[in-house]
């Protein structure tokens, strides 16, 4: 999620950001502030955007082989960060889960043990771990567990550094298992960590909706289809995952039941089947629910649609229009002329 | 494939385009010339989109209800088309099979023979149809099987019409079955229809090569793991379909196997598992064929991570820029400050 007004609504709320490339780390300077805590992760970063980097900021890296390399750079310097790969698998898919076999993501806790006892010097080097191994969790026992197991088999190196980042992945929709959360705090603090924490899809999932229209309603063999003038390419991760987003309004069981689908020429391009309390027309509004995260930052153009102006709900219930995507961009990104007249 | 010096390139050798929306029309006049012949094919089109088409283009219907309406409207038109669906099944993965059970795409036979039996003025108003029911084939046996069975159960309604779109989805990569192509086309000039295809594919797929640089290498349990400076999310279909794209100088069998891996946060940004005669190291280049088709489309900036430059290869083997994307146009897409500038 890089929606630069949405980067600035919860900037109050937040220490810092994490940023994965040069443009995200820009924007964020360019739409909070100049001076605001940046931590670049990344499996690579070239050294143009590790420039970019204060000394207050933080540059984790992914691997033993950039351990090695960057501990021999010399000049001003981002503090240095590591991510750890404790082997826990946690994602029931292993497309999104960091801990899976063979994970290219983090340096797995008995190599770093061992580079570290025979090149001690490299873990002065630090201030700090990255541990993140979740996506979608809303159980904090799995913290727990990671925490546990990378304070127990990783003493001596959390000993020796200042902070660690335990990522995201966490909904927070539940606080069922918040004593679990305080918990694996408590386990990290012994080492004296401050710990961090990135609540991305927690601010932002259930913040967006994706409004759409219903502009077709045929039957193929007894199923009701209503056609949306948006498409599965507005969230792609629905087409990815192969999921079926909530829908607003949407019930378990019900009279009237409905494929819904996109207006891409792609067979495929289905949310997924429905069933409402009421008989839904061609005119009506299908609301999409918890679209926040992803959604902004993966869409794309297939077939030429543009993507859905983004508003702003004020709390009097009064929409702004924060960004209204032209055919100029479009005509931009696939290099017509328009892009060279201006 | 919207990519407007590729629409270029191809124009002398197309008798017109197709196009799925405002966005795409909009491009091919600009690119190629304003009196280009175009087919617009959509789910659905608003009445915005369809008021850009003259009375020489063509507007091609996907439902009932929309041949329905647009016989009743008035003033200037576009020619009608129609898209048929055959019932006929040829990929083998349903997310692109036009054919699929309950397929939102075109009209089933047996309903617009219906149709045309109480409503024979409607067939008056159709200039054509369309016939799309296949995905990456390279089987003309497959047409020739379509336009059998369309030919023999909606004979009145083709021997009405002018023209007749088979649609795309045929690589054109062998030779074979051009027998089957020919068979196809004469089945539906019996009906003394103007046959047009779509090939799209055929034309760019293998135009476009991806070059990527190796920028770590690790061993994960066992596994050699190359990073590269790409990512699945500059081929998006690639992870959408878990397909493992093709890799100039990759081998069946060799003595240095490797992961290749996206440099995103990604666990999954993984492009597959490739054997190559020589050992591979960082710095070195790894080039994806085949790309040519969707690249430019579907990718987007999962990271941040910016698109690729795209430049063209000159017969005498020198490189021209053809497009470079800037962070301009990243923020402003993510509503950032650098576009209120503007």
């Amino acid at each position: 999620m890089a929606f630069a007004p949405a980067l600035r609504v919860i900037s109050t709320h937040v220490s810092g950001y994490s940023v994965s490339s040069a443009y995200e780390l820009r924007l964020v300077r360019e739409t909070v502030r100049e001076d605001v805590h940046i931590q670049l992760i990344s499996p690579y970063a070239p050294p143009s955007t590790i420039a970019q980097l204060s000394s207050s900021d933080a540059h984790i890296l992914n691997s033993e082989r950039q351990l090695l390399s960057q501990a021999d750079s010399c000049g001003q310097h981002p503090q240095l960060g590591l991510r750890l790969n404790a082997g826990l698998s946690f994602a029931d898919d292993d497309r999104y889960n960091p801990g899976r076999p063979h994970s290219k993501l983090g340096v797995p806790l008995p190599l770093i043990n061992s580079i570290f006892s025979t090149n001690p010097h490299l873990r002065e080097n630090l201030s700090g771990f990255n541990l993140h191994h979740n996506c979608e969790s809303n159980d904090f026992r799995q913290l727990l567990e990671l925490a546990t197991r990378v304070s127990h088999e990783c003493r001596d190196a959390l000993d020796a550094v200042d902070w660690i980042n335990v990522g995201g992945g966490y909904t927070f929709e539940s606080d069922e298992t918040h004593d679990h959360l305080r918990a694996a705090v408590d386990v990290l603090r012994r080492h004296k960590l401050q710990v961090y924490v990135e609540p991305g899809a927690a601010f932002v999932r259930s913040a967006a909706y994706l409004v759409a229209t219903v502009v077709d309603k045929i039957t193929r063999e007894g199923r009701e289809i209503l056609i949306l003038d948006t498409t599965v390419n507005h969230l792609p991760e629905v087409f990815e995952y192969q999921f079926s987003p909530d829908v607003l309004g949407a019930i378990d069981e019900g009279d009237y039941k409905y494929t819904l689908a996109g207006c891409s020429c792609l067979a495929g391009d289905l949310f997924g089947d429905y069933c409402f309390a009421d008989e839904k027309s061609v005119g009506e509004r299908i609301v999409f629910e918890n679209v926040g995260d992803y959604t902004t930052t993966k869409w794309h153009y297939f077939n030429g649609i543009n993507h859905p102006s983004i508003y702003r709900v004020l709390t009097d219930g009064r929409f702004v229009l924060e960004k209204e995507f032209t055919y100029e961009e479009f005509a931009a990104r696939n290099g017509g002329n328009t892009y060279a007249a201006v």
